[in-house]
């Protein structure tokens, strides 16, 4: 198996997040922060009921603001270095689902620099990614009125004028230690850390007001977070940005996450049907080496990647998914008809998304922040 | 006397400009080159018949293009921390002149950007500087229709842009090597070289062209072009942008540059009349302990500020300067009539430029660039 390794560029091996909730120093969901979300979301989403956004950093605070009257704003992002797959999405999904429930801002980052400079692409097909993800992010059925998609190296006004003011404060050791860069690395690269922080306080300045912020992300990025927009955040005076921090979407292989390096493992948001069905077709299941062994001793759901993709995003039923665990257990079903049951869901999820997904291609001015 | 030391940030003790030439690489200017420039400019600006601009990186090369039909433009800049004083106009009057000559467009950088990161000031602070040294740089005559002048944090989308193609080839340890950063570095300082770097090329985008550039100013910028821009050039598949060094104007006291950080030995743009006359009365000259002596022995005008004010920039007659240059020598004058002579000489000056100073407020909008 891979070595486990979490970075901001890097995730291998299969994840040990109560690990990484220690290293990172963040803190469990508990059943008391949940109970308290609920009192403002109705019943859970699904993310939250079933764990998989399940660390934080001061979301207790953002909600006892909140009932204070005093709201937040919604901060994500996406590195556009190829075409989006389904584990980009949860952090999006959630965040609407926030947006809708606190009537929340939300600014979205495209950070085409970044991918620019770690990547072996041209700035022009970062820029290319940054629209193809954004029509994506506008899929999700974000309210164009409360939504700011921005690239940054087109948004750069505001975002380099507030860098400027964080990077003032950032030393060289302090990203060797946060995220390990060396003397060989781009010192594109090296400002790059206050690029991607500034969105946590430019908003503040566009309204003129101090405002909370909120940032659901995988946890993966959280480095940038902790080692500098909260380490900043008081020497610039504006508030500490919250997180919620989800767990990544596993691929369709073995083990490791969802990830475009490994585009058979993967399924992309502009998969065609057949496509996602031999996908499916070919992912690592827990089930027996035949039919007769399989109904004899029952599968092994828990390691299996179609009930985890069920499990993550595709049974909204709890009692189904209980069924289907229980059943697979017991060598009631067989994998073809998790798999089919699976592909038929994703279809479906993907039918409607490309629908609004070409829709959005219209959209785009309504969404895009320039200055 | 204080060390002699000069870097981008720093230049003290008297400067050993043969020194500089080796050190840094350069190239003094020669006859010929001094021949080829009058072919196009007629009689030769006194900056350069007198030496004070003094060596160069292909400036031939420029020509010889030019001979040829390439156009160039100009491009130099302003780290805003303070008022403008006489030694900072040195490369704007010259640019204004070669302007003229050949028709260059002109850019010109405000780095409040630079000065905020390296200085104890604030960001509006050196955005209010900018402002009012651009009032300066206009107040030189340049044409409205062929100058740009923008500040890093205003014109962010094109800098930036560039900034972040030209990083993706500077290694922090370039940055190390060509500056002296350290690890305790700030990383907006770290990166800074790449924004600096980005008006050598971004013009050729604008225009849609590939360009030579030529960039006119104070020799101890020399590692920025040497070490970044014409480094990343030819990765780029731009021109390498050429120089062209002035010395620095000498401050008022015994030793060292003119620099606002010794407000007595510095003369403003801004400075009233009756400053300027108390600042040169106050001047270091060669004169003797009394006039008696001075007129027996005479005076040594190689070390006196008063006739390097003259010599650099305010004696525009070869000959007169020659013959106060003797008659000091044989005692025939004291230091009082050529304190009251270059006073005079200098008021009158800034009594032109204080009164185009002033009428560049309502120009600023003509000159400035955004984005």
């Amino acid at each position: 198996m891979a070595k486990f390794v979490v970075t901001p560029w890097e995730v291998t091996g299969d994840v040990n997040y109560d690990k990484l909730v220690k290293d990172f120093g963040t803190t469990r969901i508990s059943k008391q922060l949940l109970e308290k979300t609920k009192k403002h979301t109705g019943k859970l989403h699904l993310f939250l009921r079933r764990g998989l956004f399940f660390s934080h950093r001061d979301f207790d605070k953002i909600l006892d603001d909140y009932e204070k009257g005093k709201k937040f704003f919604l901060y994500t992002g996406r590195g556009p270095s190829g075409k989006t797959h389904l584990g980009h999405l949860m952090p999006w999904i959630f965040a609407k689902h926030l947006q809708d429930k606190f009537k929340a801002e939300m600014y979205f980052q495209l950070t085409d620099d970044e991918k620019y400079l770690v990547k072996n692409l041209t700035l022009d097909q970062t820029i290319g990614f940054s629209y193809d993800n954004a029509l994506d992010v506008i899929a999700c059925g974000f309210d164009p009125k409360k939504t700011f998609i921005f690239l940054d190296t087109e948004y750069s006004k505001s975002l380099y004028k507030m860098a400027i003011r964080i990077s003032k404060h950032i030393t060289f050791s302090i990203t060797k230690s946060v995220f390990g860069f060396q003397n060989s690395s781009n010192i594109g690269l090296i400002f790059f850390p206050a690029m991607q922080a500034a969105p946590c306080f430019f908003p503040s300045e566009l309204k003129k007001k101090k405002m909370n912020c909120l940032i659901p992300a995988a946890i993966d990025q959280d480095p940038y977070w902790r080692g500098i927009a909260r380490y900043v955040a008081p020497k610039l005076g504006y508030p500490k940005p919250a997180q919620i921090h989800n767990k990544f979407l596993p691929g369709l292989g073995e083990s490791g996450k969802m990830s475009s390096s490994k585009p058979n493992t993967c399924i992309f948001t502009t998969d065609d049907p057949d496509i996602v069905k031999r996908k499916i077709w070919n992912a690592f299941t827990g089930g027996r080496g035949s039919k007769k062994e399989q109904m004899e001793k029952g599968g092994n759901p828990d390691i299996c990647k179609i009930y985890q993709y069920l499990y993550y995003m595709f049974e909204e039923d709890d009692k189904k998914l209980k069924e289907r665990y229980n059943n697979c257990k017991k060598g009631k079903i067989l994998c073809g008809d998790c798999k089919i049951y699976l592909t038929n869901k994703i279809n479906k999820f993907l039918k409607e998304h490309q629908k609004r997904r070409q829709k959005a291609k219209r959209q785009l001015d309504k969404f895009i922040l320039r200055d």
